[in-house]
Protein backbone atom coordinates (compact mmCIF):
# COMPACT_ATOMS: atom_id res chain seq x y z
CA UNK A 1 0.00 0.00 0.00
CA UNK A 2 1.44 3.06 -0.42
CA UNK A 3 1.38 5.82 2.33
CA UNK A 4 -1.40 8.05 0.48
CA UNK A 5 -4.05 4.86 1.00
CA UNK A 6 -2.52 4.64 4.62
CA UNK A 7 -2.97 7.98 5.12
CA UNK A 8 -6.35 7.81 4.23
CA UNK A 9 -7.10 5.31 6.13
CA UNK A 10 -5.97 6.27 9.37
CA UNK A 11 -7.79 9.66 8.32
CA UNK A 12 -10.99 7.68 7.65
CA UNK A 13 -10.83 5.96 11.26
CA UNK A 14 -9.90 9.73 12.79
CA UNK A 15 -13.47 11.30 11.45
CA UNK A 16 -15.36 8.38 12.55
CA UNK A 17 -14.03 8.59 15.93
CA UNK A 18 -14.17 12.53 15.78
CA UNK A 19 -17.67 12.56 14.46
CA UNK A 20 -18.82 9.81 17.23
CA UNK A 21 -17.06 12.36 19.63
CA UNK A 22 -19.00 15.70 18.30
CA UNK A 23 -22.17 13.19 17.84
CA UNK A 24 -21.42 12.89 21.90
CA UNK A 25 -21.49 16.22 23.00
CA UNK A 26 -24.21 17.25 21.10
CA UNK A 27 -26.11 14.24 23.29
CA UNK A 28 -24.93 16.00 26.22
CA UNK A 29 -26.20 19.25 25.51
CA UNK A 30 -29.78 17.37 24.61
CA UNK A 31 -30.27 16.08 27.37
CA UNK A 32 -28.52 19.28 29.80
CA UNK A 33 -31.04 21.66 28.32
CA UNK A 34 -34.19 18.64 28.28
CA UNK A 35 -33.29 18.23 32.19
CA UNK A 36 -33.36 22.32 32.46
CA UNK A 37 -36.48 22.41 30.83
CA UNK A 38 -38.36 20.25 33.36
CA UNK A 39 -37.02 21.79 36.12
CA UNK A 40 -36.68 25.40 35.16
CA UNK A 41 -40.19 25.26 33.49
CA UNK A 42 -39.10 26.33 30.54
CA UNK A 43 -40.63 26.20 27.49
CA UNK A 44 -38.35 27.86 24.81
CA UNK A 45 -35.32 25.41 26.00
CA UNK A 46 -37.93 22.27 25.55
CA UNK A 47 -39.09 22.77 22.08
CA UNK A 48 -35.30 23.65 20.98
CA UNK A 49 -34.61 20.01 22.10
CA UNK A 50 -36.97 18.97 20.52
CA UNK A 51 -36.20 21.11 17.18
CA UNK A 52 -32.60 19.84 17.22
CA UNK A 53 -32.97 15.83 17.40
CA UNK A 54 -32.80 15.64 13.57
CA UNK A 55 -29.66 16.44 14.28
CA UNK A 56 -28.80 13.24 16.13
CA UNK A 57 -30.91 11.20 14.08
CA UNK A 58 -28.60 11.73 11.02
CA UNK A 59 -25.31 11.68 12.81
CA UNK A 60 -26.28 8.35 13.84
CA UNK A 61 -26.95 7.17 9.87
CA UNK A 62 -23.48 9.35 8.70
CA UNK A 63 -21.62 7.09 11.18
CA UNK A 64 -23.48 4.22 10.25
CA UNK A 65 -22.89 4.75 6.40
CA UNK A 66 -19.06 5.60 7.06
CA UNK A 67 -18.33 2.42 8.89
CA UNK A 68 -19.98 0.27 6.23
CA UNK A 69 -18.21 1.43 3.97
CA UNK A 70 -15.35 1.52 5.87
CA UNK A 71 -15.20 -2.16 6.25
CA UNK A 72 -16.43 -2.70 2.44
CA UNK A 73 -13.54 -0.86 1.09
CA UNK A 74 -10.75 -1.18 3.46
CA UNK A 75 -11.29 -4.09 5.13
CA UNK A 76 -9.93 -3.31 8.76
CA UNK A 77 -8.46 -5.83 10.87
CA UNK A 78 -8.34 -6.60 14.65
CA UNK A 79 -8.32 -3.49 16.54
CA UNK A 80 -9.01 -0.87 13.55
CA UNK A 81 -12.44 -3.44 13.07
CA UNK A 82 -13.37 -3.16 16.79
CA UNK A 83 -12.70 0.37 16.53
CA UNK A 84 -15.08 1.15 13.36
CA UNK A 85 -17.46 -1.54 15.08
CA UNK A 86 -17.73 0.59 18.94
CA UNK A 87 -18.51 3.75 16.62
CA UNK A 88 -21.42 2.32 15.39
CA UNK A 89 -22.45 0.95 18.54
CA UNK A 90 -21.53 4.24 20.54
CA UNK A 91 -23.76 6.18 17.86
CA UNK A 92 -26.46 3.68 18.41
CA UNK A 93 -26.69 4.46 22.15
CA UNK A 94 -26.41 7.98 21.72
CA UNK A 95 -29.40 8.05 19.22
CA UNK A 96 -31.17 6.61 21.74
CA UNK A 97 -30.50 8.95 24.50
CA UNK A 98 -31.35 11.66 22.35
CA UNK A 99 -34.38 10.40 21.97
CA UNK A 100 -34.80 10.35 25.36
CA UNK A 101 -33.87 13.46 25.90
CA UNK A 102 -36.49 14.78 23.07
CA UNK A 103 -39.04 12.55 25.13
CA UNK A 104 -38.02 14.16 28.82
CA UNK A 105 -38.42 17.92 26.57
CA UNK A 106 -41.81 16.70 25.23
CA UNK A 107 -43.39 15.78 29.08
CA UNK A 108 -42.06 19.09 30.14
CA UNK A 109 -44.48 20.73 28.06
CA UNK A 110 -47.01 18.75 30.21
CA UNK A 111 -45.67 18.98 33.19
CA UNK A 112 -45.00 22.99 32.92
CA UNK A 113 -49.06 23.44 32.64
CA UNK A 114 -49.72 21.66 36.32
CA UNK A 115 -48.30 23.45 39.54
CA UNK A 116 -44.78 23.04 40.57
CA UNK A 117 -43.64 19.81 42.28
CA UNK A 118 -40.81 21.24 44.10
CA UNK A 119 -39.42 18.31 46.15
CA UNK A 120 -40.04 16.22 43.21
CA UNK A 121 -38.31 18.16 41.05
CA UNK A 122 -35.23 18.57 42.81
CA UNK A 123 -34.63 14.83 42.95
CA UNK A 124 -35.18 14.66 39.64
CA UNK A 125 -32.32 17.28 38.92
CA UNK A 126 -30.08 15.72 41.02
CA UNK A 127 -31.16 12.35 39.30
CA UNK A 128 -30.54 14.11 35.59
CA UNK A 129 -27.45 15.54 36.75
CA UNK A 130 -25.66 11.87 38.34
CA UNK A 131 -26.75 10.63 34.74
CA UNK A 132 -25.01 13.49 33.01
CA UNK A 133 -22.06 13.40 34.74
CA UNK A 134 -21.71 9.10 33.85
CA UNK A 135 -22.30 10.13 30.36
CA UNK A 136 -19.80 13.15 30.01
CA UNK A 137 -17.26 10.88 31.87
CA UNK A 138 -18.00 7.56 29.58
CA UNK A 139 -17.90 10.13 26.28
CA UNK A 140 -14.04 11.55 27.88
CA UNK A 141 -12.97 7.51 28.51
CA UNK A 142 -14.08 7.21 24.76
CA UNK A 143 -12.29 10.05 23.21
CA UNK A 144 -8.65 9.24 25.50
CA UNK A 145 -8.95 5.40 25.13
CA UNK A 146 -9.03 5.20 29.41
CA UNK A 147 -9.84 2.01 30.13
CA UNK A 148 -9.61 3.36 33.89
CA UNK A 149 -12.24 5.71 33.62
CA UNK A 150 -15.04 3.68 30.98
CA UNK A 151 -14.52 0.92 34.23
CA UNK A 152 -15.17 3.95 36.69
CA UNK A 153 -18.35 4.49 35.20
CA UNK A 154 -19.34 0.63 34.43
CA UNK A 155 -18.63 -0.25 38.19
CA UNK A 156 -21.23 2.66 39.53
CA UNK A 157 -24.26 1.63 37.55
CA UNK A 158 -26.08 1.09 40.95
CA UNK A 159 -26.22 5.12 42.05
CA UNK A 160 -28.95 5.73 39.16
CA UNK A 161 -30.71 2.40 40.04
CA UNK A 162 -30.70 3.91 43.76
CA UNK A 163 -32.22 7.42 42.76
CA UNK A 164 -34.58 6.24 40.32
CA UNK A 165 -36.03 3.79 43.17
CA UNK A 166 -36.35 6.14 45.56
CA UNK A 167 -38.08 8.68 43.03
CA UNK A 168 -40.48 5.64 41.82
CA UNK A 169 -41.61 5.31 45.83
CA UNK A 170 -41.49 9.48 46.27
CA UNK A 171 -43.75 9.99 42.53
CA UNK A 172 -46.83 7.05 43.89
CA UNK A 173 -46.75 8.69 47.55
CA UNK A 174 -47.35 11.89 45.92
CA UNK A 175 -49.69 10.87 43.60
CA UNK A 176 -51.81 9.09 46.51
CA UNK A 177 -51.29 12.28 48.34
CA UNK A 178 -53.21 14.46 45.95
CA UNK A 179 -55.16 12.49 42.68
CA UNK A 180 -55.09 15.84 41.00
CA UNK A 181 -50.91 16.06 41.05
CA UNK A 182 -51.65 12.21 38.52
CA UNK A 183 -51.33 13.01 35.54
CA UNK A 184 -48.26 15.34 36.09
CA UNK A 185 -46.72 12.85 37.98
CA UNK A 186 -47.04 10.21 35.50
CA UNK A 187 -45.18 12.01 33.16
CA UNK A 188 -42.38 12.53 35.63
CA UNK A 189 -42.27 8.96 35.98
CA UNK A 190 -41.39 8.33 32.61
CA UNK A 191 -39.08 11.99 33.08
CA UNK A 192 -37.21 9.31 35.56
CA UNK A 193 -37.28 6.36 33.59
CA UNK A 194 -36.12 8.26 30.91
CA UNK A 195 -33.25 9.16 32.79
CA UNK A 196 -32.44 5.90 34.37
CA UNK A 197 -32.26 4.68 30.86
CA UNK A 198 -29.49 7.48 29.31
CA UNK A 199 -27.83 6.00 32.25
CA UNK A 200 -28.26 2.35 31.29
CA UNK A 201 -26.87 3.21 28.22
CA UNK A 202 -23.64 5.31 29.87
CA UNK A 203 -23.26 1.69 30.89
CA UNK A 204 -23.66 0.13 27.36
CA UNK A 205 -21.00 2.70 26.05
CA UNK A 206 -18.73 1.78 29.08
CA UNK A 207 -18.48 -1.80 27.81
CA UNK A 208 -18.20 -1.11 24.28
CA UNK A 209 -14.88 0.92 25.03
CA UNK A 210 -13.88 -1.55 27.46
CA UNK A 211 -14.26 -3.74 24.22
CA UNK A 212 -12.82 -1.82 22.09
CA UNK A 213 -9.73 -1.20 23.87
CA UNK A 214 -9.39 -5.07 25.21
CA UNK A 215 -10.98 -6.96 22.52
CA UNK A 216 -12.96 -8.34 25.47
CA UNK A 217 -16.85 -8.52 25.72
CA UNK A 218 -17.97 -7.45 29.25
CA UNK A 219 -20.40 -10.70 30.55
CA UNK A 220 -23.36 -9.03 32.19
CA UNK A 221 -24.13 -11.25 35.13
CA UNK A 222 -20.94 -9.32 36.06
CA UNK A 223 -23.20 -6.02 35.72
CA UNK A 224 -24.24 -4.92 38.95
CA UNK A 225 -27.95 -4.07 39.36
CA UNK A 226 -30.29 -3.13 42.31
CA UNK A 227 -33.02 -2.39 40.60
CA UNK A 228 -35.41 -5.54 39.96
CA UNK A 229 -37.90 -3.98 37.69
CA UNK A 230 -35.57 -2.33 34.89
CA UNK A 231 -35.97 -2.42 31.31
CA UNK B 1 -11.29 -19.36 -4.29
CA UNK B 2 -12.47 -23.29 -4.44
CA UNK B 3 -15.67 -24.65 -4.14
CA UNK B 4 -14.74 -25.65 -0.31
CA UNK B 5 -14.17 -22.33 0.81
CA UNK B 6 -17.20 -20.90 -1.24
CA UNK B 7 -19.49 -23.62 0.74
CA UNK B 8 -18.48 -23.06 4.01
CA UNK B 9 -18.84 -18.89 3.34
CA UNK B 10 -22.79 -19.43 2.20
CA UNK B 11 -23.22 -21.62 5.56
CA UNK B 12 -21.73 -19.56 7.83
CA UNK B 13 -24.34 -16.60 6.38
CA UNK B 14 -27.10 -19.32 6.33
CA UNK B 15 -26.12 -19.80 9.74
CA UNK B 16 -25.87 -16.41 11.12
CA UNK B 17 -29.75 -15.93 9.30
CA UNK B 18 -30.83 -18.71 11.21
CA UNK B 19 -29.55 -18.21 14.66
CA UNK B 20 -31.52 -14.53 14.00
CA UNK B 21 -34.32 -16.18 12.75
CA UNK B 22 -34.09 -18.73 15.74
CA UNK B 23 -33.69 -16.10 18.63
CA UNK B 24 -36.70 -14.14 17.15
CA UNK B 25 -38.88 -17.50 17.51
CA UNK B 26 -37.28 -17.36 21.50
CA UNK B 27 -38.38 -13.47 22.15
CA UNK B 28 -41.55 -14.14 20.14
CA UNK B 29 -42.19 -16.84 22.95
CA UNK B 30 -40.93 -14.33 26.12
CA UNK B 31 -43.24 -11.59 25.18
CA UNK B 32 -46.04 -14.03 24.46
CA UNK B 33 -45.27 -15.46 27.80
CA UNK B 34 -44.43 -12.71 29.44
CA UNK B 35 -48.23 -11.18 28.78
CA UNK B 36 -49.84 -14.31 29.65
CA UNK B 37 -48.48 -13.60 33.24
CA UNK B 38 -50.29 -10.15 33.05
CA UNK B 39 -53.33 -11.31 31.49
CA UNK B 40 -53.46 -15.18 33.67
CA UNK B 41 -52.04 -13.59 36.88
CA UNK B 42 -49.46 -16.33 36.48
CA UNK B 43 -46.97 -16.60 38.90
CA UNK B 44 -44.81 -19.88 37.26
CA UNK B 45 -44.96 -17.82 33.70
CA UNK B 46 -43.27 -14.80 35.34
CA UNK B 47 -40.42 -17.05 36.36
CA UNK B 48 -39.88 -19.12 33.45
CA UNK B 49 -39.69 -15.76 31.37
CA UNK B 50 -37.15 -14.60 33.43
CA UNK B 51 -35.21 -17.37 34.18
CA UNK B 52 -35.08 -17.73 30.21
CA UNK B 53 -33.81 -13.99 28.97
CA UNK B 54 -29.97 -14.82 29.85
CA UNK B 55 -30.31 -17.33 26.48
CA UNK B 56 -31.07 -14.39 24.23
CA UNK B 57 -28.48 -12.06 25.92
CA UNK B 58 -26.33 -15.01 25.11
CA UNK B 59 -27.84 -15.02 21.16
CA UNK B 60 -27.06 -11.81 20.96
CA UNK B 61 -23.12 -11.86 21.97
CA UNK B 62 -22.55 -15.30 19.66
CA UNK B 63 -24.50 -13.19 16.20
CA UNK B 64 -22.55 -10.31 17.10
CA UNK B 65 -19.18 -12.04 17.86
CA UNK B 66 -20.01 -14.69 14.50
CA UNK B 67 -21.11 -11.52 12.42
CA UNK B 68 -17.68 -9.56 13.13
CA UNK B 69 -15.49 -12.81 12.56
CA UNK B 70 -17.50 -13.23 9.46
CA UNK B 71 -16.51 -9.55 8.41
CA UNK B 72 -13.16 -9.82 9.62
CA UNK B 73 -12.18 -13.03 7.55
CA UNK B 74 -14.77 -12.98 4.80
CA UNK B 75 -14.84 -9.50 4.00
CA UNK B 76 -18.30 -9.81 3.02
CA UNK B 77 -19.35 -6.95 0.26
CA UNK B 78 -22.90 -5.75 -1.54
CA UNK B 79 -25.64 -7.52 -0.34
CA UNK B 80 -23.77 -10.40 1.66
CA UNK B 81 -22.27 -7.48 3.81
CA UNK B 82 -25.97 -6.05 4.68
CA UNK B 83 -27.33 -9.58 5.24
CA UNK B 84 -24.69 -9.55 7.95
CA UNK B 85 -24.89 -6.30 9.66
CA UNK B 86 -28.93 -6.63 9.21
CA UNK B 87 -28.33 -9.53 11.44
CA UNK B 88 -26.13 -7.84 14.29
CA UNK B 89 -29.16 -5.24 14.05
CA UNK B 90 -31.54 -7.62 14.58
CA UNK B 91 -30.48 -9.56 16.97
CA UNK B 92 -29.85 -6.59 18.98
CA UNK B 93 -33.82 -5.58 18.58
CA UNK B 94 -34.34 -8.90 19.89
CA UNK B 95 -32.27 -8.89 22.25
CA UNK B 96 -33.83 -5.30 23.20
CA UNK B 97 -37.41 -6.86 23.12
CA UNK B 98 -36.34 -9.49 25.38
CA UNK B 99 -35.42 -7.23 28.00
CA UNK B 100 -38.86 -5.88 27.90
CA UNK B 101 -40.63 -9.15 27.99
CA UNK B 102 -38.25 -9.62 31.16
CA UNK B 103 -39.50 -6.55 32.93
CA UNK B 104 -43.24 -6.58 31.74
CA UNK B 105 -42.95 -10.53 33.57
CA UNK B 106 -41.03 -8.70 36.43
CA UNK B 107 -43.80 -6.12 36.81
CA UNK B 108 -46.85 -9.10 36.90
CA UNK B 109 -45.81 -10.38 39.84
CA UNK B 110 -46.64 -6.85 41.54
CA UNK B 111 -50.01 -6.55 40.05
CA UNK B 112 -50.77 -10.10 40.72
CA UNK B 113 -50.46 -9.11 44.34
CA UNK B 114 -53.02 -6.59 43.92
CA UNK B 115 -56.85 -6.55 43.41
CA UNK B 116 -57.99 -7.78 39.32
CA UNK B 117 -58.05 -4.49 37.39
CA UNK B 118 -60.17 -6.54 34.89
CA UNK B 119 -61.00 -3.73 32.16
CA UNK B 120 -57.72 -2.76 31.67
CA UNK B 121 -56.09 -6.17 31.81
CA UNK B 122 -58.27 -6.55 28.83
CA UNK B 123 -57.11 -3.49 27.34
CA UNK B 124 -53.52 -4.64 27.67
CA UNK B 125 -54.22 -8.24 26.11
CA UNK B 126 -55.53 -6.80 22.91
CA UNK B 127 -52.35 -4.28 23.02
CA UNK B 128 -49.85 -7.37 23.21
CA UNK B 129 -51.76 -9.58 21.09
CA UNK B 130 -51.19 -6.92 18.40
CA UNK B 131 -47.79 -6.25 19.57
CA UNK B 132 -47.20 -9.63 18.86
CA UNK B 133 -48.91 -10.15 15.38
CA UNK B 134 -46.44 -7.19 14.43
CA UNK B 135 -43.26 -9.36 15.56
CA UNK B 136 -44.11 -12.15 14.05
CA UNK B 137 -45.37 -11.17 10.91
CA UNK B 138 -41.63 -8.68 10.77
CA UNK B 139 -40.02 -11.73 11.64
CA UNK B 140 -41.46 -14.03 8.78
CA UNK B 141 -40.51 -10.95 6.34
CA UNK B 142 -37.38 -11.41 7.56
CA UNK B 143 -36.80 -15.15 6.90
CA UNK B 144 -38.94 -14.91 3.38
CA UNK B 145 -37.32 -11.51 2.58
CA UNK B 146 -40.33 -10.29 2.15
CA UNK B 147 -40.18 -6.62 1.19
CA UNK B 148 -44.02 -5.82 0.48
CA UNK B 149 -44.37 -7.74 4.41
CA UNK B 150 -41.87 -5.63 5.89
CA UNK B 151 -43.39 -1.95 4.49
CA UNK B 152 -46.65 -3.67 5.95
CA UNK B 153 -45.67 -3.68 9.11
CA UNK B 154 -43.41 -0.44 8.99
CA UNK B 155 -47.16 1.31 7.73
CA UNK B 156 -49.29 0.39 10.48
CA UNK B 157 -47.16 1.74 13.27
CA UNK B 158 -49.50 4.20 14.48
CA UNK B 159 -52.16 1.48 15.41
CA UNK B 160 -50.11 0.65 18.47
CA UNK B 161 -49.60 4.02 19.48
CA UNK B 162 -53.59 4.31 19.48
CA UNK B 163 -53.72 1.78 22.23
CA UNK B 164 -50.77 3.01 23.95
CA UNK B 165 -52.24 6.48 24.14
CA UNK B 166 -55.69 5.18 25.20
CA UNK B 167 -54.14 2.71 27.72
CA UNK B 168 -52.34 5.59 29.18
CA UNK B 169 -55.62 7.83 29.92
CA UNK B 170 -57.37 4.69 30.79
CA UNK B 171 -54.85 3.79 33.61
CA UNK B 172 -54.56 7.72 34.76
CA UNK B 173 -58.56 7.76 35.02
CA UNK B 174 -58.18 4.29 37.10
CA UNK B 175 -55.93 5.84 39.41
CA UNK B 176 -57.80 9.36 40.05
CA UNK B 177 -60.94 7.18 40.50
CA UNK B 178 -58.70 4.62 43.31
CA UNK B 179 -55.79 6.26 44.83
CA UNK B 180 -55.49 2.53 46.56
CA UNK B 181 -54.72 1.21 42.95
CA UNK B 182 -52.05 3.64 42.45
CA UNK B 183 -49.15 1.71 42.84
CA UNK B 184 -50.47 -1.53 40.54
CA UNK B 185 -51.90 1.11 38.12
CA UNK B 186 -48.21 2.10 37.71
CA UNK B 187 -46.48 -1.00 37.12
CA UNK B 188 -49.04 -1.37 34.33
CA UNK B 189 -48.71 1.80 32.90
CA UNK B 190 -44.96 0.53 32.46
CA UNK B 191 -46.20 -2.71 30.84
CA UNK B 192 -48.07 -0.61 28.49
CA UNK B 193 -45.05 1.52 27.77
CA UNK B 194 -42.88 -1.34 27.28
CA UNK B 195 -45.45 -3.62 24.67
CA UNK B 196 -45.32 -0.35 22.72
CA UNK B 197 -41.48 -0.32 22.97
CA UNK B 198 -41.56 -3.72 21.76
CA UNK B 199 -44.18 -2.26 18.70
CA UNK B 200 -41.08 0.23 17.75
CA UNK B 201 -38.41 -2.47 17.62
CA UNK B 202 -40.64 -4.10 15.29
CA UNK B 203 -40.42 -1.06 12.96
CA UNK B 204 -37.00 -1.25 13.24
CA UNK B 205 -36.98 -4.42 12.47
CA UNK B 206 -39.28 -3.61 8.84
CA UNK B 207 -36.27 -0.89 8.46
CA UNK B 208 -33.31 -3.17 8.77
CA UNK B 209 -35.50 -5.90 6.66
CA UNK B 210 -36.16 -3.19 3.73
CA UNK B 211 -32.62 -1.69 4.21
CA UNK B 212 -31.01 -5.47 3.92
CA UNK B 213 -33.03 -6.09 0.95
CA UNK B 214 -32.79 -2.90 -1.29
CA UNK B 215 -29.27 -1.46 0.38
CA UNK B 216 -31.37 1.51 1.29
CA UNK B 217 -32.25 3.41 4.02
CA UNK B 218 -36.04 4.37 5.13
CA UNK B 219 -35.85 8.27 6.52
CA UNK B 220 -37.70 8.12 9.48
CA UNK B 221 -39.51 11.53 8.49
CA UNK B 222 -41.60 9.56 6.23
CA UNK B 223 -42.37 6.80 9.29
CA UNK B 224 -45.61 7.60 10.50
CA UNK B 225 -46.15 8.83 14.17
CA UNK B 226 -49.02 9.72 16.13
CA UNK B 227 -47.98 9.58 19.78
CA UNK B 228 -46.06 13.08 20.27
CA UNK B 229 -44.38 11.82 24.21
CA UNK B 230 -43.43 8.40 22.57
CA UNK B 231 -39.77 7.40 23.61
Amino acid sequence: MNEHIVKSYEDELNTLTAECTRMGGLTEAQIADALAAVVKRNHDLAAAVVGRDDRLDESEREIERRAIRLIALRQPMASDLRRTVAAMKIANNLERCGDLAKNIAKRSLVIIESDPMTPLTRSIERMGKLVLTRLTTVLDAYTRSDLERALAVWSQDDEVDEHYNSLFRELLTYMMGDPRTITASAHMLFVAKNLERIGDHATNIAEIVHYEITGEDMISPARPKTDSLKA
